[in-house]
């Protein structure tokens, strides 16, 4: 009846461009909206430690993803042109640049770690995230000074994160935390084998994640960057990470 | 009678003396023996952007602290120069190096961001930190990479600590977490007049940490390094730091 049509749909089971349509933060519209037009959910993180080395990776993923992802404060060699020459590429394939800083600081501290010293992820990143141990201080403080963040669990993140939904444009989770429409669920440890390492990480599978745990986008780093042609891998992690999603959404 | 005499001895009554002769950890026995000849369990945090100003502030409080406490990534400045500089008033003023990074990644991340990248902190902190919410890997990375860490909260904090005490010396906390004797407390946050600031950070005092709340080493930033007269107003502060502690084990 008409009460069906009334219900809220859930963000599960809508279309990327529908949530690019329901956001109202311009960079989680400007995300949904690679990520429908690439017909990607796929974010690379590229974990390596030389400059051109990262530039080199990116420029052959940069067709697949929605998203790379860096860890600025590994390379051994960073400066401001390795800076200049990622946005370029992010201008040339369409992508956004998450810094994964997981910023876990007082307020006054990060702002200063956000904004300033050596870096200035401010400057240039799309996306940074921030662990809520601190409270929501760290939030508070980084919309303050510059983009927005991705919030990291327990249970008051998703609190936080409604409280300055202005800033705030998801997770990082292993399963989707929330059926806000605007919020985008990410899911790091992803392997198109699953498995685990060493060290303590545990892999997921893309449609793990998409399917099963309702998340919307996948972050792949060795799976990737660790292999002899990451432009056919980082393609079949694309094709396996939004089949999964059209199969959710179809469902 | 001697049943008195066979029990254990709780940390928060024991000497700074006694317990650096209990620990085994090289780093805590160092510590200790600093606090206790110092007569400081002071530690100052530099939150200061330029080179020349933490250098210039550390010289002129190092003669009262036991730990220096940095956050490298927010001065806009940083060259090898300036960890010569600080390593040579760590000699001369005989005081620990804390670099607050507060690791928060998973243990491969963890190891490229400790002991590389621009900052190369293995090299040169005596002590630096970890949050525990990504769980044990983070520490067994850094065990297995440089010199030692400060867990910091969650519930299963302590096991970790327990499992890695060759390489954890204590925890930073608002309240003492256990009395083994051989784990440093240390309370962030500290003023002499308490209060709060315009971000979220509320302050105790040194009396409230080290007394009331039975924690060793009391972490004061802006009380020291935002006055016009820091020599003077950092022995103001071990002094009343140290009066706490004479007075708690006293008891």
């Amino acid at each position: 009846g008409d009460g069906l049509a009334q219900r809220k749909q859930l963000a599960s089971s809508m279309t990327f461009k529908q949530r690019g349509e329901a956001a109202q933060n311009l960079v989680a519209r400007r995300l949904f909206n690679i990520m429908e037009n690439k017909q990607s959910n796929l974010a690379v993180s590229v974990d390596l430690t030389k400059s051109a080395d990262i530039i080199k990776m990116v420029d052959q993923v940069g067709p697949h993803v929605c998203v790379v992802k860096t860890h600025v404060d590994i390379i051994e060699d960073f400066t401001a042109d390795f800076v200049s020459k990622l946005q370029k590429l992010a201008e040339k394939h369409n992508f956004l640049i998450f810094e994964d800083r997981k910023y876990a600081d007082i307020g006054n501290t990060v702002c200063h770690q956000y904004g300033g010293g050596i870096y200035k992820v401010a400057d240039w990143a799309h996306i940074t995230n921030a662990h809520t141990v601190p409270g929501p201080g760290v939030v508070q403080e980084m919309s303050s000074s510059g983009n927005l963040a991705t919030g990291e669990y327990t249970k008051e993140t998703l609190k936080i994160a409604r409280d300055h939904s202005d800033f705030v444009i998801g997770f990082i989770c292993q399963s989707r935390i929330c059926e806000d429409p605007e919020f985008i669920c990410m899911t790091p440890g992803v392997k198109l084998e699953g498995g685990g390492d060493s060290l303590g990480q545990q892999y997921t599978t893309p449609r793990d994640a998409v399917f099963s745990r309702r998340t919307d986008l996948v972050i792949v780093g060795r799976g990737i960057t660790g292999v002899t042609n990451p432009e056919a891998v980082a393609n079949e992690y694309r094709l396996a990470a939004f089949a999964s999603y059209q199969e959710r959404i179809s469902q």
